[in-house]
């Protein structure tokens, strides 16, 4: 099958005080701690540009999700019927991979620090790209 | 090595009237058609609450890519300075994951129908998000 699976490489991984899961804010609007991005030097090239200020999207993955679950019941309350995992930001979800809204606030080198990320110290970091005005905020 | 490297599974397809890359728009906020999300059955349970009207996120993994590149010049021009990958939604980077904002049109069983969608016939998808109002758009 062509389309059996493909493998990421996470291209770095977070830094951050937040070390398990529980302790980790479930939307980052709630308050998250700044964190440092550090990168592998394979890809120095790619991050050149990014620079203080810039609002990026964070994609990482979430390597203690378990992936067999696909529906989940919403803020973990039993009482209310089950939610299937594409209408929530559980973690838990078939491919784990994690959606963070940041901004840079220092660059050096390999490292980038960004603002409030919900995320456990050693995620692995799989892409960032840019936020468009006009695509993503319409 | 615990991160070398993760597998990710396609838990369906795009179809799409675009069939070639130089027919996607680069920018979802160009032309781009319709087009069809077809999951499979193993991840029924997980798309049971996607309505037509739901605003979600699309991770697609762009097949076609070209991983090895770092970075690239601006819209294909050659004579302005290159710029990292990570500062650019070019789909040629690391770990190709295609970021998508479209609204549900239709919901049929396991297809869902969606608004202007810049992935070409065969895309593999990899998750589905909702948009969370005050966060994905502050």
């Amino acid at each position: 099958m062509e389309h059996d699976g493909f493998v990421v490489r996470p291209i770095g991984r977070v830094e951050s005080p937040l070390t398990d899961r529980k302790g980790a804010p479930r939307q980052s609007d709630e308050s998250a701690p700044e964190a440092w991005l550090v990168f592998e030097e394979r890809v120095r090239p790619a991050l050149a540009d990014l620079r203080p200020g810039d609002q990026i999207v964070l994609l990482t993955w979430l390597h203690r999700a378990d992936r067999d679950v696909l529906a989940v019941y919403p803020r973990g309350d039993r009482t209310r019927p089950e939610t299937g995992v594409f209408s929530t930001r559980a973690p838990d979800r078939p491919n784990p991979i994690g959606l963070h809204r940041v901004a840079v606030l220092a660059a050096d080198g390999l490292r980038l620090r960004v603002t409030g990320l919900e995320a456990i110290d050693g995620t692995p970091l799989l892409d960032v790209k840019p936020i468009l005005r006009g695509v993503d905020e319409r």
